[in-house]
């Protein structure tokens, strides 16, 4: 290995995935990194990863689409290593904007050393005082979901009725906070009792409710709602959003994250009760991070000041250790994680 | 019979119905009315039904609702007259708005003579220089349908694609010329060549197609949108709505004024693609013309100066003699009507 090189290890993609990916759908294969800037790239920005962020979306990266008609993003290939959002500290940098030894966050590989051709979307780390990790989560591209998500697409009002699936998530965690911020009554749903405390204990939501424990999705919103419901930030789809449909309001909103429940599926589900769209004059708008990115530092500044003063807390899953991307990832998928689920690759 | 007493023919519903409607779900049955304001309800309006609408929300009020979650108004009670949009002369009148011979629209029942009890959305007809069963469509509910269903909630921009299906139908006719006049590029689906040779040479859609014919219809919008559709105004839902939502381009926009193609399932159909809304940033958003009958005038002068300049034209399909209210409703949802379906009951 020459001088400048350094072992990298990396996440590939093996195959597409249909259905539910396993971790043999992936392989962590070891390589040389160089750590000069390319001459073929002289603008590129080189990177150590610190923490990496595994979120649901990347799911359908997985998968083969024949056309772009229910995707915004390319999909993986494979044999090349998975893309991930990551924070990282700049080992090289051809551009002017960041230089050795900048903490920084954004779009990198799912690998120890990443090579950023196009760092536009690679933003400086304004608060090295609180936890880095919090840059994959609360301070980073799912902070911003939930804070535009929240804020521009369901466009709260003081007293709203707000109801939050996987609200113990990376993303969901935040929108009942900041739903409480703007003075809602908000209740969450999540898989196991435990992350049912957390929301009610640790998050202040104001109720809470284990989604598999319940036989019927309608009549346990009625319960949580008997008014019915003002927001819907959703992020799973399939039964729970069929029976929220059934719960919303008149001229209530519902803000469309995603819908992690169907993405394994091979013919997704729909939801039957569409025609609430109508009875109920109900706003049902799908929105992406990415178009966000150009307000990121007022978000930041806007969440930092939550954070230190204690107005919102953060729960991360933090395993260690590049090999563990894998099986983080799936975990997404079956609700294994509590909190925002990360991957530590090296701590510094 | 008494010397005020008139006899009275109209549509009941006979029982709740499931699946497809039929004939014999209605009855026409005849009763005695009496032409004066009754002492118990000093304020009503006595009215003679010159026109009867017939219009597919009605097919909701059909069925037995357990819960009002999935509905917006009352059930039809079995064994009373359905209620239904209608063009009436005042017979008698308690209320001070409303005098004897005054010309209105508003919601009666299917019958010849009605009491309207409550007639805060009787509205007076201002141009009778028109055809008055035009106040059963392009200057009546379904006018106002199109109107704020395109104009508020789709938000048209010059230049924008524009879909629209149910498309020669007593809403559809006019959301494609309001796109026209809008300086949208519009596209119409229909369910025969018929229909299709209006939309095109009649209505002046840019393009249309017989929805029967296309075995794949994401393939047939690909067609007519190579570059995508910016609005869709939803009439029918299931398979169409399906297709649209993968030929939607970024920050479409979705109004759902009503999905027929679901009123007569058991289990509708829901929209396996909805991932789109998020992939796609689509706003899929549903109304009522209820909410804007407050706006009616406003509605009513622009577009009687459309109608007079010759910017819109309406095609209607008028059947004769309430005995065949049953009939015409059910073609509704066969699609036998060409243009907006009305009954012509009394004509002076």
């Amino acid at each position: 290995m020459a001088a400048d090189q350094v072992s990298n290890k990396g996440v590939i993609l093996k195959r597409y995935v249909t259905g539910f990916p396993t971790e043999d759908d992936m392989e962590v294969v070891t390589s040389g990194f160089s750590l000069a800037v390319p001459p073929g790239n002289p603008t590129a920005v080189l990177v150590k990863n610190l923490y990496l962020s595994c979120d649901p979306y990347m799911r359908n990266r997985m998968s083969k689409h024949d056309d772009d008609s229910a995707t915004y993003i390319e999909d993986f290939v494979p044999g090349e290593v998975l893309a991930g959002f990551a924070v990282s500290k700049v080992v090289a940098s051809g551009n002017p904007d960041f230089k050795e030894g900048d903490l920084v966050w954004g779009l990198a590989g799912c690998e120890e050393y990443s090579l950023i051709a196009h760092p536009e979307y690679l933003f400086k780390i304004s608060h090295p005082e609180l936890p880095l990790s919090y840059y994959t989560g609360v301070l980073g591209m799912p902070g911003l979901t939930a804070y535009a998500g929240f804020l521009d697409v369901a466009k709260p009002k003081k007293g709203d009725y707000v109801f939050v699936s996987a609200a113990s998530g990376a993303v969901g965690q935040l929108v009942g906070q900041l739903a409480k911020i703007s003075g809602c009554y908000v209740v969450g749903s999540a898989g196991s009792d435990e992350k049912v405390n957390l929301l009610k204990n640790k998050f202040g939501f104001d109720d809470a409710f284990n989604y598999k424990k319940e036989h019927d999705l309608k009549a346990a919103l009625k319960r949580c709602f008997p008014e019915g419901i003002d927001i819907y930030f959703e992020s799973v789809g399939g039964a729970m959003l069929d029976a929220v449909l059934l719960n919303m309001r008149k001229h209530s909103r519902i803000a469309v994250s995603g819908l992690i429940s169907q993405y394994n599926l091979e013919q997704p589900e729909g939801a039957p009760n569409l025609f609430c769209l109508v009875a109920k004059r109900i706003r049902m708008e799908g929105f992406i991070v990415g178009d966000y990115f150009g307000s990121y530092q007022k978000f930041e500044e806007e969440m930092v000041g939550y954070l230190k003063e204690g107005k919102i807390t953060y729960v991360e899953d933090i395993v260690e250790g590049i090999d563990k991307v894998p099986e983080a990832l799936i975990g997404l998928f079956s609700g294994r994680n509590v909190g925002k689920q990360l991957v530590a690759i090296a701590r510094e």
